[in-house]
């Protein structure tokens, strides 16, 4: 039932020779389902039919792209419990989540079928005429957010739904009126082609373009290269390594006409823990961020891989509380074998440095590609003169640096880099009295949490999931939450357009209600 | 009273040995104003206080903020004649054009100043806690825009004050809480002189820190390309040729921290008549056309470069009416010796193309670096063989390409890159006949124009002046109007934040009144 085949359009296809597994993560066995890569010309034909869809899809009203995301989301439920296996199956994530991660998916396609039936996020803005207007008369003029063209979508690995084939990129892309084009991300090809065909569905059900989606499998240096080089191609979306999104930021950046790379590369989630609330919630604090460590065996991309605190009369008492929590904690099997060695490598990287110390670790773990969590430890002098103890480790682990001050800890904040999150734990008076580091923090994050963790990132409006370099290549943006609409659009305007053939969001008597700009003032009228 | 240093801040500073003259186009004398320019160290004092300044100017309040760009406009006006006059003199433009001009840039600061006593364009949205929801309580998450830190301007040489030291782009990023350095266009450097110096005495009045505005004579090459690879800078901000365009391209995303460049590079901006409308108003038409094509000499990026219509029964009349509408315009003196060079350049290239003919010159110029208006015809076939031809030649000249057919004018809109600005005119008939090529046109350009020309653009909300690679680096922008303030803007949330200690924007009581997404609400509560 698996066919391993590229989707492309309403076509299955695979011309190519070369071929691949998907594995089982926690038995190290092959699956049972071959999948073919993309050949040049399979990537070629699915560019252009995204190109011929676009034509088409662009104009769809947003009560049809409406229905189109919520059918892709209830063939995505109908797949059931078939679906769910094979995820299971293919990253050895347990079902619970796998189910929770589904209702995420489901959700946030519903979340921009929503959008699109109220429809006020084209930021629609209208200048009414003046003709009597001295020294020149006021032509009219109006505004509004249209779809770019086709998208390429990389999925990551660590969100084989939500941030995968129908995950965050290629919703709102959809949303936004423009086709999509997946690389399915070849840790979990077999869930990919599920997922893949429940849109196939929802596409011919709807009536959308032969093209409005595609899916591809191969490699990112070439089936991806390419994708992203196609002339008809108009942006990246990818959740997934530095070195992957790099490449594909500069593969971009040198087309003979670039286009814009929204990829999230990973951030090490700095924790902030000030001194009253260090001696007032010792073992809350250590028992929250033990767990978000090691949540979903810490393969996170807002996994919190450093926590900062001051060296003062609680700091005694609070490592001990971490060192407690911590060993509480138990790993798992990691979703590939890259991902495995890569952890087993940055441990050891951790563990040669001078200075540096294992605060606690969790429990054993006898599986293949099992990671086991470990807490590290080492002084703010040892974390700024080795610049790679800045660097993420993807997995269940984390770095305790103690400050000898509270400038040691405003002189961290101000080396950081990008990052998607920054948590502060901190009672009313440490937070007034570290304004200062707060100020910082909003200027390298997406997200600054409050007495909170990072893990767990809310599907919503207001939702940054995103930042500034090297957390993302485009830090204006966010993957997480409606606003991620804005990424695959840009502004048009028409001057002196006849009513009536205006686009419905700017005629004159707002067909569809929606709240627009109209010479200067807010108005749904 | 021209001093010819760098403002650096508060300071005014020539430590260089290297300097140059501007010239008087109108007579070819260098004027008698020396001009030092940046040395590497200047150029990192600015940067870095540019950075310093972020850090104060960042929490500025949006009424703060308003009155130091109603304070900036306000000194502009101060400057009096004495602006005007060595404006003239740099520019050879006419006195009511820079008169015109400088209340064009007066407005538009002061337009900025409003949007920020509004206060909505932060985008605020809010996401109230519900402790109650199952599986998982939903956090409290605020979202708004903030300014990106300091921001690089290039002037353009056509628009000595609006696209300048304090044109659009300076406004936008002062407005959006950014730190300015102008890299001042060589061609007018004693106007940015006075220009800077009305933002110098602006921000001290304003009691702006030391650093928010920075003003730096040199080459783009050198002055400006450290500029752009300074780790301070976080954006930049360009209105000039491709060649000068690109290469801040490529220097910036070639940087360690890649950064977003916004450079406007040029544009033939299309017109197409059709049928109808070209049988009807052949005479007006003609007029307008030519009158858009020789303003000002030519020298506007909205310049109407290529103009397109049908083969057919009006076709020799609308030719006639064109050619005797046109030998009446005049031409002008240009810019500077480049702009003058590349002009002559450009025609003589036309010139030489076969099956080009010229169907009108305008009135004969004898002046220094004057420009004759000059008008092309061609075949459809002959334009889409000569890929030159759709380059853009800076100054009063256009071409007019007769196709054979409907398809022959869709086909030269499907081959069309990006332009600024794409124009139809035709009767209501006309209109609904040529739907897809409006369709066509709204993918390749900022702003559709029907009935008008493109030459004039409006300054308000609904303002795209932009458009896709080439016209520019960025077609998610526009360079123009108030949405400009979000090309220097990321979003940043908020996670379980006291309120107390929330921007005002965000706070529960809305003390700035502002227009704001509240669980998916717009309001005003």
């Amino acid at each position: 039932m698996i066919e391993g085949k590229q989707i492309i359009g309403f076509e299955m296809v695979a011309e190519g020779s070369a071929s691949f597994h998907s594995f089982n993560p926690a038995t190290g066995e092959k699956l049972h389902y071959q999948f073919t890569k993309a050949t040049p010309g399979e990537v070629n034909k699915a560019a252009e039919k995204a190109a011929g869809a676009f034509q088409v899809y662009r104009k769809k009203s947003g009560a049809e792209k409406a229905i189109f995301l919520e059918t892709i989301a209830n063939e995505i439920n109908a797949l059931g419990d078939e679906l769910v296996d094979l995820c299971c199956q293919e990253t050895a994530l347990p079902k619970g989540r796998i189910e929770g991660e589904r209702a995420r998916t489901v959700n946030q396609l519903k979340l921009f079928a929503s959008l699109l039936r109220e429809g006020s996020w084209v930021d629609a803005r209208i200048e009414t005429a003046d003709a009597t207007r001295t020294p020149l008369p006021k032509p009219d003029i109006r505004y509004m957010e249209i779809g770019l063209g086709p998208v390429v979508v990389f999925g990551a690995s660590n969100f084989p739904l939500a941030f995968s084939v129908a995950g965050g990129d290629t919703a709102s892309a959809l949303a936004a009126g423009c086709p999509v084009i997946v690389k399915v991300h070849s840790a979990h090809p077999a869930t990919g082609e599920l997922v893949g065909r429940a849109i196939l569905k929802a596409a011919q059900v709807c009536n959308m373009p032969d093209g409005v989606f595609s899916l591809l499998h191969g490699d990112g240096k070439d089936v991806g290269i390419q994708l992203v080089k196609h002339p008809a191609v108009k942006a990246v979306g990818l959740t997934g390594s530095f070195t992957a999104g790099k490449a594909l930021f500069d593969a971009a950046v040198s087309r003979e006409v670039p286009i814009p790379v929204y990829a999230e590369m990973g951030s090490t989630n700095p924790v902030f823990i000030l001194p009253e609330a260090m001696r007032e919630r010792a073992a809350t604090i250590a028992a929250g961020f033990s767990a978000s460590v090691t949540l979903g065996v810490g393969q996170f991309c807002t996994n919190p891989g450093i926590l900062i605190h001051e060296k003062n009369d609680g700091a005694k008492e609070f490592t001990k509380s971490l060192e407690e929590e911590f060993k509480k904690t138990s790993g798992g099997v990691m979703l590939t074998e890259t991902i495995f060695k890569s952890y087993a490598n940055g441990l050891a990287h951790h563990t040669n440095v001078a200075g540096m110390d294992v605060l606690a670790l969790g429990a054993e773990v006898t599986q293949n590609f099992g990671a086991r969590p470990i807490l590290f430890k080492t002084t703010a002098e040892t974390f700024e003169n080795v610049t790679a103890l800045s660097e993420e480790i993807f997995g269940p682990t984390s770095l305790v640096v103690e400050a000898e001050s509270k400038e040691g800890i405003l002189s961290i904040a101000r080396n950081l880099g990008g990052h998607l999150t920054a948590t502060v734990h901190g009672t009313e008076n440490d937070l007034i009295g570290f304004k200062d580091l707060i100020d910082i923090l909003e200027q390298k994050v997406g997200r600054v949490v409050i007495n909170g963790f990072p893990t767990g990132v809310e599907v919503c409006h207001a939702m940054v999931h995103g930042g500034p370099y090297p957390a993302t290549t485009d830090g204006r943006s966010t993957s997480v939450g409606t606003a991620a609409i804005h990424r695959f659009t840009r502004p048009v305007c028409y001057q002196g357009m006849p009513d009536d053939l205006l686009p419905a969001e700017l005629q004159n008597k707002n067909p569809l209600n929606i709240w627009r700009l109209v010479n200067g003032q807010h108005t749904q009228k």
